[in-house]
């Protein structure tokens, strides 16, 4: 277990359209439907960094920017950004276009879901870690330590004294 | 508009059986499921708050605690906690029980969605304020504004010197 | 198994978005989907009470009284009226509102089924009986066995000379 | 309107293979699912005979006898019965197979559904009657009358001491 | 396994609504939903003659030739025309109706789907033959060898040359 | 309309997980939820290259070669090889792998569908070319032509006599 692996061996692209029954009464996907998706896709870049079954630890807070509308096609790309022993942060972009009409629909949502990978008994187990190797990855690598610590401290499991990355960030934010 | 209403106006209760489709390889509720029904619980309560057609603006962190197994029932409870202008904070929780076997799971799950209330146009139209009257329901309505400030700093729209709550929250978290 | 319940023990409230493959070419809630929805709602109520894995048995006559448009939120609630050894009458009442516009529809459907409680090879078993208290839960487990007779007669498995409920009943409709 | 059509014009057979999401926990069909398919049957044979839009108003007690395990194959027939104006009372016989096994399940569930046909804007609208031909026909056409005795009495709209053919068959019942 | 069995022992009918799920941007019914239909009503013809487990082996060119619109009833027709060892073809003809205009579409598509039986571990099993009876089973019985050798000949598993009955088709076609 | 696109331009990858509804009792993926995934992914890829609506006009043979099972993760990968005035052929391969076991299943399909671009009245639109870049590329557009012929032939709508490519290639096969 002591193999590390590139973020490009948990890339992940999904392509969804946008069927009556995923809409709202204004002809609009609806956010739990686009979650839905989003957790699938990231689900898939943990087991494929992971080899194993995965099971979704939590959700970061997520903005609904643009109304998506009936009949678009959704593509979510996701991949693992860290690890922490058993579990891993993975990130997701969405991005919707009405095809037909050639128009991309300028601004995408992002989300990020943590992961925990478990035996056959359902029991966390150890997972390889990654290597960043792009300036975006890189990035996305170090945030993740402060979106660790939020959501320590959101939970009360942690003090933000102690969440160094999150005070500096905050500080400066 | 100026009419103001209580939080049992909005309150909504939902259930759910986990059935196949809904599970993951080791027979366990997958986490976007969940959250699809959470999405549709909260906007029903927005929508009894506002009595218009509501659109999913943002869902906070969520943490999932516990494996819910094949077959459990799911209730979720949602009702608003606080309202700004057009949008709604909205308090799910999520509680499941294997009931064959007379085992509640412990552990429930909670989740803080926002809506805005919309015109058939699609364009946010100013709703009632609620009245919180339980000491829970004004301990929720209190910390909409920490978490409302929190949304605002992460995306970047507001800084953290200029959110006092949050700030007082987490100098003591 | 002496142990007796309330009728409060196995209270269920569901709720349901009417979505456009719930609907017919009129953009009406299907007879057929609105039936699921209640046997999963009764078949909860049955499972509550009994802390059994339970089976639909039979469903009483049902009357669709009027349209229920799509985008409607259908509540439906379900309890126990009466037991019969490992038996149960559920009785279901749906009412759906057509909240954006502040529509509560007038009328609201109603029905009765009947489920067993079965141990794991699927035998029947048997179940607490319930405690009515309030007087409507009492007029509900009163006409339960006029109900249950019919339902024998129906099935020729009792002759209205032996359904004295049931006779007088029909004598004085 | 003064077109008659027999029987056979308005014959559905209908073919629905038992999925996991169809399961209860046993692994059975749920009776739910089994009413949905049996008001899309009914409702294509009303609609044949009508050839209009039609609503379901009401149905009838239907008895579920024997559990339908996962992966059984169940053939739904459908016919009208009868004709009221613009309602007609549908019959529909499914019966269950496990055909890997060659085991045809020997009891088949039953069910009389009434369906309105309706005009664009839903408005209640004649239809040509219907000419019972075999005996099973026939006393199918005739049953109708008694049945639709029983619906009004249960609804309060018509006295058992009306309903001639009802009388006599509860007295002999 | 000597048994030998007649077409009709194999024959399904499947009757489908086009519901707004099944349905493109143009509100007409989607090819692969078609498919996934016909893969069903084939399936269980195969189960029929058998009495086996199938597995889907292959489909044959389709041509989809008419737009079916949202709200059509499509009807499917499926049964055995000739067995090969442990595989089988079917025939399926799908026609659709807009019923509540009267409006039968003219055109209707068929398909040939090939099927193996299989035991419980998967393996090929051998089956009965079928013995063609009217004038059109024979002729699809004996299409099927034509059909047969061009899967083989487009899997690059046999030569023209050696494919006789498709040679002398092609040659006059 | 004069411009011409290059294959990437029409390239989708679509990635599914295997839920329960998905299998056979066997517990592998139906092949008709396998082609109704292809249809949805070359139906997409029709529209990236069109820039219009697009209908499903044909499917060519597929053979299902191994099973899926229940959990793999499938990935569809699609693109323009030719097109014909208003129509396209779409080529669509689907990979499964059963990831939490690090096996990549072997061998996987391949699909050929035709779909034709229309206007908002459904009727056919002229759409631009496709330039195939490299080897792989123009081997699939040169075998485009071949395949059509194919089609054709097997609609009686061209003779053998008449199809160059196709014949030629049947000689050599």
């Amino acid at each position: 277990m002591a193999k590390k692996k590139s973020v490009n061996d948990s890339k992940v692209i999904m392509t969804e359209m946008v069927l009556p029954n995923d809409t709202n009464t204004l002809d609009n996907l609806m956010g739990g439907r686009l979650m839905h998706w989003m957790d699938i896709c990231a689900a898939i870049a943990a087991q494929k960094h992971s080899n194993r079954t995965v099971v979704t630890a939590s959700v970061d807070n997520i903005s609904f920017r643009k109304a998506i509308p009936l009949g678009s096609v959704v593509t979510l790309e996701s991949h693992v950004t860290r690890t922490f022993n058993s579990s891993m942060e993975i990130y997701i972009k969405a991005t919707a276009e009405k095809i037909p009409f050639g128009k991309k629909l300028e601004i995408s949502n992002q989300a990020f879901f943590t992961f925990v990978a478990v035996d056959q008994g359902g029991h966390p187990i150890e997972i390889p870690d990654v290597i960043p190797e792009t300036d975006v990855e890189k990035e996305l690598n170090a945030g993740a330590l402060r979106r660790r610590q939020l959501r320590l401290v959101l939970a009360k499991r942690m003090k933000v004294a102690d969440a160094k990355e999150l005070k500096d960030y905050l500080d400066n934010a």
